[in-house]
Parts: C-alpha cells; sequence; structure tokens
C-alpha cells in the first residue's frame, strides 16, 4: 500500500517513521523544504519523496500534516486532483476552519478531518520520533461526511500508531483545545517574553531559574509558524478562553493587592483541584 | 551536634531527611501539628520532637522552615531567645520582609537570611524528600549583617546539603524570584482555574488534555497556604511582574483579534529564546 505523507516535519515525520516500518507500507514523502526531503531520506522516515502530483497519482491514502493555514490551502486541490478510492486525511490542530472550507467541495466525502493529539514543543524533520502517538487520543471531526470506506481505512492507520480515536463536531473540537491546548501555549510563550524581557535589565536573573518555570515555560519553545497559524485559524476560542484567563489573573491581582489572602488561599484551593485531573 | 527544624514540611521535612542520616547529627523536630510530629517520627526524618522552647535549649542551630508569613512571626522570638552562640537561619522563599522586621533586633547578628531553591509541587511532611537540595542553588542574602561563624556554619550545612550559595541583596532576591518562580506558579494556578470553570459547561474537556497542558499546569497543585504568604509578603515584584505578564497577554490577544499573523510569529520567535536558558 503506497501512503503519501505531505509535510515532513514533527507530526509528518512521525507518522512517517511508524508507517514506514510497518509491512506493506510504502511511504511516499513530499515536502517544498529541501533540507526536509533530505533529512527524511536520511532518517528513513519515507521510502521516497515524490512531488504533489506525482503522489496522488501514485497513492490511494493521502495524509497532509502541513501547518493549519497551509492546510487550508491545500485541501481543495487535493480533493479536486484525487479519484473516488482516494482517502485524503488532514491531521491537523484545528478542525472547523478546515471543514468549512471544503463543506462543499464534491469530494468532502472523501476527507476524513483529524487530529492525533500528540507532539513536543520541538519542531521539524529532525524532530520526528516513533512512537510518538503510542497511548494518545485521536479526535475525527464531522465522521457523518465522510464515506464509510474512507473512515475506515483511516481508523486502521490510527490504530496502527498507536492512536485511539473519538468523534467530535468541528466545533466541540475547536473549543476544548482551546482551553486544555492553545491556551497553555499562550500562556508559555508571554511567560517566556516576560521573564526576557525583564533579563534585559536583571542580566542574571536566570541563574535563579528552577525546574517550576522550566515546567511552566517549556511549551515557549515551540514553532512559532505552526502556532500563529493555529491561533488564527481557532481565533474565536482562542480568544474566549484567552479573555476568560486574563480576567482570572486580573482578579487575582486585585487581591494580592488589597491583601485578601484568604481570598488569594481560596482560589488557589479551588486550582488545587487540577490534581483530580493530572494524576 | 543538634539541629532544631522548626516546621517539618516538604521543605523542613527533606532537611531533617538529609541531616538525620549524618553522623553527628542529632536533628530535632518542632512542629504544632500533631500529624506532622508523628509522621516525621515514623518516616525517620527526625531523631526526637520537642517544643519551641525546649529545641532552643537544647541546639546550636536552629533552622526556620515554617510558611513565610509564620517566620516573620516566630523569627523576633527565636531571636530574642538563643544566647549568643546559637545560629538562626530561615528558609523562606521570601527575604526582603523577613529581613526589614528583625534588622533592628539585639540578635540580628545570629541570624541567616536564606533561601534554598528547591521544591516539588507537593507539600507536607510526607513529601519530604531525600536529595531534594543535591545540585541545587541556594541564596543568602544580608550576609554582612550576619556574624563570620554563624555565616560558616551555615554554609557547612547547606553544602553537606548538596546546595551552592549565592549571595544577593534581599530586594534582588525578591524581584527575581518574582520573575522566575512566583509568576510562574500565579500563571499555571490561573491556568487551572480558567480550565476548571469551563469544565462546567464542558464536562468532558480533560478527556483532550496532553502533555503540554500537564506540564503548564502542573505548579497548580501546590499548597495554597504557602503561596497566598508568599504573594503577600512578595507583593511589590509579584505585582509588578504579574502585571508586566498581563500586558503581554493582553498585547498579543490584541494582535490574534486582528489576525496579525506576522506579529504574533515574531512574538514567539522571540519568546522561543527561552531554549537558551532552558537546556
Amino acid at each position: 500500500m503506497n501512503i503519501a505523507i505531505i509535510g515532513l516535519g514533527l507530526i509528518g515525520g512521525s507518522i512517517a517513521k511508524d508507517l514506514s516500518s510497518q509491512l506493506n507500507v510504502h511511504v511516499i514523502g513530499v515536502d517544498l523544504n529541501e533540507l526536509h526531503q533530505k533529512q527524511a531520506l536520511e532518517l528513513g522516515l519515507v521510502h521516497r519523496l515524490m512531488d504533489l502530483d506525482e503522489a496522488i497519482s501514485a497513492c490511494k491514502i493521502i495524509i497532509i500534516a502541513v501547518p493549519v493555514d497551509k492546510i487550508e490551502q491545500l485541501l481543495p486541490t487535493v480533493l479536486t486532483k484525487i479519484d473516488d478510492d482516494v482517502t485524503a486525511i488532514d491531521v491537523g490542530s484545528t478542525k472547523a476552519e478546515i471543514c468549512r472550507i471544503i463543506s462543499n467541495h464534491p469530494k468532502r466525502n472523501r476527507f476524513v478531518a483529524s487530529h492525533p493529539l500528540a507532539g513536543t514543543e520541538f519542531s521539524g524533520t529532525m524532530a520526528a520520533l516513533k512512537g510518538l502517538f503510542q497511548g494518545k487520543k485521536n479526535i475525527i471531526c464531522e465522521s457523518e461526511k465522510t464515506d464509510v470506506d474512507a473512515l475506515e481505512i483511516s481508523l486502521k492507520i490510527f490504530e496502527s500508531l498507536g492512536l485511539t480515536t473519538s468523534f467530535m463536531s468541528a466545533e466541540e473540537h475547536d473549543k476544548h483545545l482551546a482551553y486544555v491546548s492553545h491556551l497553555s501555549h499562550v500562556s508559555s510563550f508571554m511567560l517566556g517574553l516576560t521573564v526576557l524581557d525583564i533579563e534585559q535589565d536583571e542580566k542574571q536573573i536566570f541563574e535563579l531559574a528552577g525546574t517550576g518555570f522550566a515546567s511552566t515555560v517549556r511549551l515557549a519553545k515551540s514553532n512559532p509558524k505552526t502556532w500563529s497559524a493555529i491561533f488564527d485559524k481557532n481565533k474565536t476560542y482562542v480568544l474566549e478562553a484567552l479573555d476568560s484567563y486574563i480576567l482570572h489573573l486580573q482578579h487575582f491581582r486585585d487581591h494580592i493587592a488589597a491583601q485578601d489572602t484568604s481570598a488569594t488561599e481560596q482560589l488557589m484551593a479551588r486550582s488545587n483541584e487540577i490534581k483530580r485531573i493530572l494524576k
């Protein structure tokens, strides 16, 4: 079976790495970046490289793993070019706008809108990891608009990567991810920036950084291009989550300013409930 | 050598655990909480328990490891009661207000204002860890106000715990810690609260939480009493850091709202510089 993977960064490269080690799978890599092409071959992520049109002709499965703004540009073209028995799967971190853009496409039924919930703060082909998806969750949105055979083959592929799939609407996906993933990234990026900015006056400040800071700011190492696209494509819910976060911070700030320690203590005690979720 | 440790929580308990395994060290525990007393004996953290006055009579070294608001209440009493050859060390996370409160005390010269930069998100006697301080940094403030012999014995103790000590003013300490530790805690506590609040409407939201969220929200499990005191005692610098953080978030928010992806990308690229600090 030939599988094309378009975009050989962290996610596409990791999918390629796992699939290329499976029997009877021939992985075709597509990437405009020549360095990524070279690295993908050297790391053995893909069996060969092709350009987009060649790959579309050669494969019944096309996995699109480019940044979410690029998915929007690429997906309609891919759907237009594929035959009726080809399945196109995207693995982007936002879903509503992507689904909206191809909602009236004549080949909408060949498309599987998915999001494997995995990643690291690193990016690029060299960051590809074997087993990245093992034990993780995958979301498929609007499955009712996808042909059963396309859905079935996608589920098999995700299962072979170690993912367990659940189903929800694209809006529900985007709202939830805004809170449990995208907001964490904004929070971390801006924490990094706040401390870097004060560092201009206080040179040795990082001498004192401990493991707590490291953990909270880890996501600030993530790829800016990937994340500017995600925040933009999930603007409505990211803003909703971020505004709520800013309000919570301001509220807490005011209690500190008023030296109301019983109020800050109470709010933190409520936040402690997060232990229930993070075992 | 008898060493008294007042307060047998995460920090005091971990100091006790390390010291009590050293030859010729007899660790006396002091804690008002009966459960902590019982646990400290059962876990072998201390050799015996005493009340405060007994411990002060029996020991030439007194380590105060209670929350920072309690240090302010306790420290003047301890200094008043000790002989001229006794050394009192505090290990609180804020330093300026503690130093201010005893600045005119006749036994100021017997006091060592210190802060071992170590901890976990857990608290209480049961959270005490052997080797918690190994390879970590310790700060001593206003060392010029401490007698040389008191400083020397304190440095030996910290070194035996695996800590490397540096020196700075109490103001400098509090400002730096506000940025690289206290702000991370506020950010994490409020992230937890923001997501818990939305969960009331969106029950299954945590199903989608990944490792990124877990890392960013980890500190929200920390002890509310400990942290409400720290935020209060370091109010000036915590508010400075927090206000700067909120401004950065609002600024970023406005760029997302304006769909200015090149601005968000640029800010995140600057934040990426955090890689320099976090190897």
